[in-house]
């Protein structure tokens, strides 16, 4: 019996450091986001970064294909990020001023997610969705990977893959990432807020479901409910580019796309349930020539 | 001594229920197929809730790109899942008719496959490959994010990457899904089955091999073993679109592209063990103007 | 107290085995590469080959985007494998002359990379960078997928997927892989090496950094130090397709690419500590229709 307790104690001695260290700290996705795109190495070179720190990591991605402007890219990590558990580390590398004297971040949110990559406005809207807890600036002469100091092109790999792994396996813990920043002092890119004015809502297309050419809004599905819209009311759409007005409809607003028949235009909430436009089974964008970003407009009443 | 051996326990305590969870059925794969692209975060948002159930899942894909009908998505579904392991379950979302009173299902083959998606015709041909073993409708009261039950849009997110991710974890098992359905209420796409007359095989093009645009069929290996074809025979090929002859050719029978000269055609046995026809590092679809689907026939025979 | 002796015991019995395995071999990361496309199941057909083999396996992927050439995907894959940890193996699948008499190998490089593919030259700039270990041919008769002796067409699932994933999962030794081969049997593309002759450095465009229209060389930064240039210099660059001069600029050597205005072009130096040409914010190959291979050469020499 003794010799099966030693036996027991040894293995224990070899399982606990594994055991007994904070597994769910140590196992927090590693999410990467960039506009790399996937035709080269340039991905893979991060995650291999990311792995030799440890090969418990869970890595996974939201796109690296390129965004029309910093603020789709925002966008594209606001629409993800907010399903992601709660530890949940993304490194973000879209940084045409990677080299310069823009700051390389962490940024902690209040539920708990890490944002690792340049301070340019790529965390706008994350910081607005889920609140800044705290901010710290990369200390590079310690969280960067060792033998790249002479490497000035590719902080993806060599600053953020680096850092968001040591984080997200709990190599190091938020406070070991460089100094404190005040968090008023984010990059932030400014865009239009969604508003009411009597009988109308308006805000921004921010995006457009690229992949189905729906148009998106920024207006809450609450501004609709304010303004008394019903399911089946017909509704009346302006869209702007700036000041020009590029289109103007009229449709229902509808549950879904299968309510109306195919080919023709619906009102509907998406998934981040904000206004949408779509054509049932058609490209509302592509047929209408709308756009999206920061100077793309929609103007929202019942009919 | 007592004093280790406390330790040892209390270690035990920590490490015992995940050691003696079944960690084997805690890491079915989870295989995420839509028609969502790349370009923004609506696969990570699936992903992000999947691995808020379990961060022990082992994610993967077989694509995201558009298919050209829900034949086609249904097609490469079925080219894939065969070489997966048991327990396997595949989140399948092309949903053009989401939000409407299509059902959400899962699907249990006879292999041990799982196939969470919309009852459109997706799973045809998993269906007739495994043989279908269970059909469940997802109880959305249950099997639904909390949280998400305003939104219509999204059952990918929503529905089937939480139950899928429910089910590979072990969080639930199959019989917790939802209520029993018949196995033939699974909705089928009908399609022309493989046949031979006289001394010609016949049967559909269900897809092209499209990165290199080989013309592939569903004719088995096993009917030109019938009709006495031997790798060298020249063979006769006819495609047609309905009833439209669309090419003709003769090529021989080889058992792989570097058989024949380069841009030369060749009839091979595909990596599906089916009759393909392909130019030796050369597009013999694009060349031809070949398409697939449902509406796509081949003949062949001995020349 | 000695019946939790007994279950603590019988705990360790079922967490040891797992807990005292070689972990590190037994999770080395199995990293894909091909020229399939990510539009069908046929990456996914190898993946579900690789987790039949051990769910266990980290996987991940450096591209599945075609390839110009067998000499680029050689350099996607030389770009990234450096970045990844001693023991991972690569499966890597461009091979036009699959089911010919190339040979399936497995190269094991100094720095403890395992290289599992077709003999055709992709191996080329791996074994450069990393050194030549040992070489392996594949014996097909043990480390094939069973059932898939009549597939001809899909060595990478029937053949390297499997022969990888029973590497990475410690499933085999290498040495169990087939016979040796000696090293220098390895397939090689040849291709220009930089050099330096009075003023002028001179070189390679190996591939494009496809994502931006960046132009990369194989000169390294040393060169450049040799030659006395220094940030800020002004160069000047000559690039050739064959013998024919196809561009020619002068442009200061920089930093980054923020260091110029907009539009403007740079000389830099890469992620890979290469020479390189920039436009910033813009695409220079586009702009002056440079291309890549090894028929693309570039002279670079101080103002």
């Amino acid at each position: 019996m003794w010799h099966l307790l030693r036996i027991a104690l040894l293995n224990l001695l070899i399982v606990s450091p594994i055991a007994v260290s904070p597994i769910a700290a140590a196992r927090a996705p590693l999410v990467f986001m960039s506009d790399f795109g996937l035709r080269d190495g340039a991905v893979a070179a991060m995650k291999g970064v990311a792995y030799g720190i440890s090969q418990e990591l869970v890595i996974s991605d939201i796109t690296h294909e390129e965004p029309a402007s910093i603020f789709e890219a925002a966008y594209r990590l606001y629409q993800a990020e907010a399903f992601w558990p709660q530890g949940t580390v993304f490194v973000v590398v879209v940084d045409p001023g990677v080299g310069t004297d823009r700051l390389s971040i962490v940024l902690k949110t209040r539920n708990g997610h890490y944002f690792v990559g340049p301070d340019n406005g790529l965390f706008s809207l994350v910081a607005e969705q889920d609140g800044i807890e705290e901010l710290r600036q990369i200390d590079e002469k310690v969280n960067r990977r060792p033998g790249s100091e002479n490497s000035h092109t590719f902080h993806g790999r060599d600053v953020f893959a680096y850092t968001g792994a040591r984080l997200a396996s709990g190599t190091i813990e938020f406070s070991q990432v460089g100094p404190q920043l005040p968090p008023q002092r984010l990059i932030r890119i400014p865009y239009r807020q969604p508003a009411i004015n009597g009988n109308t809502a308006s805000g921004l297309i921010p995006v457009l479901d690229v992949q189905y050419g729906n148009v998106w809004s920024n207006i809450p599905q609450n501004f609709l409910d304010r303004l008394g819209v019903k399911v089946g009311d017909s509704m009346h759409v302006k869209i702007y580019q700036g000041a020009t007005l590029v289109d103007e409809l009229r449709a229902p607003y509808a549950k879904t796309f299968g309510n109306v028949p195919v080919g023709k235009p619906l009102i509907y909430i998406n998934s981040l349930m904000n206004v949408a436009i779509a054509l049932n089974q058609g490209s509302y964008a592509g047929t209408h020539k709308i756009g999206s970003g920061v100077d793309w407009f929609i103007e929202v009443s019942k009919d």
